[in-house]
């Protein structure tokens, strides 16, 4: 299992949904353009002054946009994920 | 439904306004055009050192208006809208 | 009505003062220069760490300097205001 | 009357003594050059993370030197002001 | 023993598992590749502004993906190590 | 009297020293050179958040070394001074 | 005697150990490369916003791996040392 650390966000991206016009999130070409996926895992979240941690806006299985140059492409055990800072995180698909 | 996340709001554009000449809101040309829009989802606000959100300083169905080229466009349901960062708005207008 | 938000501050620019050479304040030319407007409508203030805002330092109907290249210019109504940072504002004129 | 904002401090500079050799406080010429001015009037300081200002740590009628590139240039009245940072004031002239 | 200091973790590199296709973490060629680390030693954390130390959050013996180009490479008794700030580390494999 | 503000030190340089290869401090060509000086005055301190000030670590009298290229040159009564900022100051040579 | 300032720490870099090949820490010529000395004296520590120091985490006598390119050369009686932040040391070799 991977467990992403501090305020990172393991999510599983869903590439079909941008190629299906059909899709429900279809991001626009004029801007920079968020993708959709899925949560896998979430760490601790923003370390505060106070030693706390601000536990990420999202849960596992949440389905999120993010900002599409975000984060850090990684394979494990064939699946291919993305790592990204919780604040890429644009909105929660409910 | 879309849910943005942390100090993010979900506006949707008001395009029309902009051409007619008889509109309330007019930028003018000079310097960097802020553009109106209506407020139609608001997040959890922005995080504190203190582990607190400070909740954005607008609400659902407020009509605002924000720096022209603030946020990232996306598509839902056919609608096209924007996020930007709560900072982003400038004024409400009431 | 306009309320501008945050650390924002509505000016209505008097621009007719640049021009009267009897008038009371005439930037100089050496440097960047300040120009004088009226307040006319103020933010909830800068959001301090703790969750409070701290209200900006002028009130309606205050005549101001602010720095030259600041802000945003809006039309509303027919009239031409400008929207500044209340950290742009210089002085007040008493 | 001019009330300066914020951290901001009101000087009348003096530029006579820049010019008579015979002069207290001449700057060097292999380095930025400070320049002497009197405080006209004081802003309320620095806004701190608490909600309180911190006092600028010059009073009224404090002759200070300066450096030489900070600030905004306002004509009130017939005479020439400089507005700079309380952080821009490097000393107090006793 | 190398002991590293402040937010700074020990790693050593996993040369290997790059190499071999049938490795589990296999980092894709798009973007920015991070690499995997067996934690070494740990230092004291993030010094906190109330003067506490905020442990990393890796520990001893953690198998970690962190960021390619990060941290300073050093040898020490015939072993070389890699010391990242904890920050560098991406993700913990379980 | 010269009365540095905030956390400025008054500093009186020793350009002999640099001079004299018997010197007891003689920078080395290699890096930035630190330079010799002896503190005349000292402001306040640092502008804490909470508004308190932190006194610079330097006391009127102490022998110093300096960045070389901090800090503001100035003339008060035919003596030459440098204005540097605490942080600017490197060791106390006792 | 040197006092270094704040969060500086004074060290006596261990040239010979570099070109020695039998010697325990060799830096790697890939990346950026640190160097060993031994901690001379130390800062009082890194002021925080409550007024407190934090103490340097070496002490006397310690000997340490730091960052190539940190911090400023001086010579004093006869001696060359290396005046670096505490930050900029990288682990304590124990």
């Amino acid at each position: 299992m991977l467990k992403p650390l501090g305020n990172r966000v393991l999510l599983e991206v869903k590439k079909e949904e941008e190629k299906t016009a059909s899709g429900l999130v279809l991001p626009d070409s004029a801007k920079e353009k968020p993708q959709t996926a899925v949560v896998v895992a979430v760490g601790e979240g923003k370390l505060l002054e106070n030693g706390d941690y601000a536990k990420p806006l999202v849960s596992v299985n949440d389905k999120v946009m993010f900002e599409k140059y975000a984060g850090s492409e990684i394979k494990y055990q064939g699946t291919e994920y993305l790592v990204v800072k919780d604040t890429d995180i644009i909105a929660i698909i409910d």
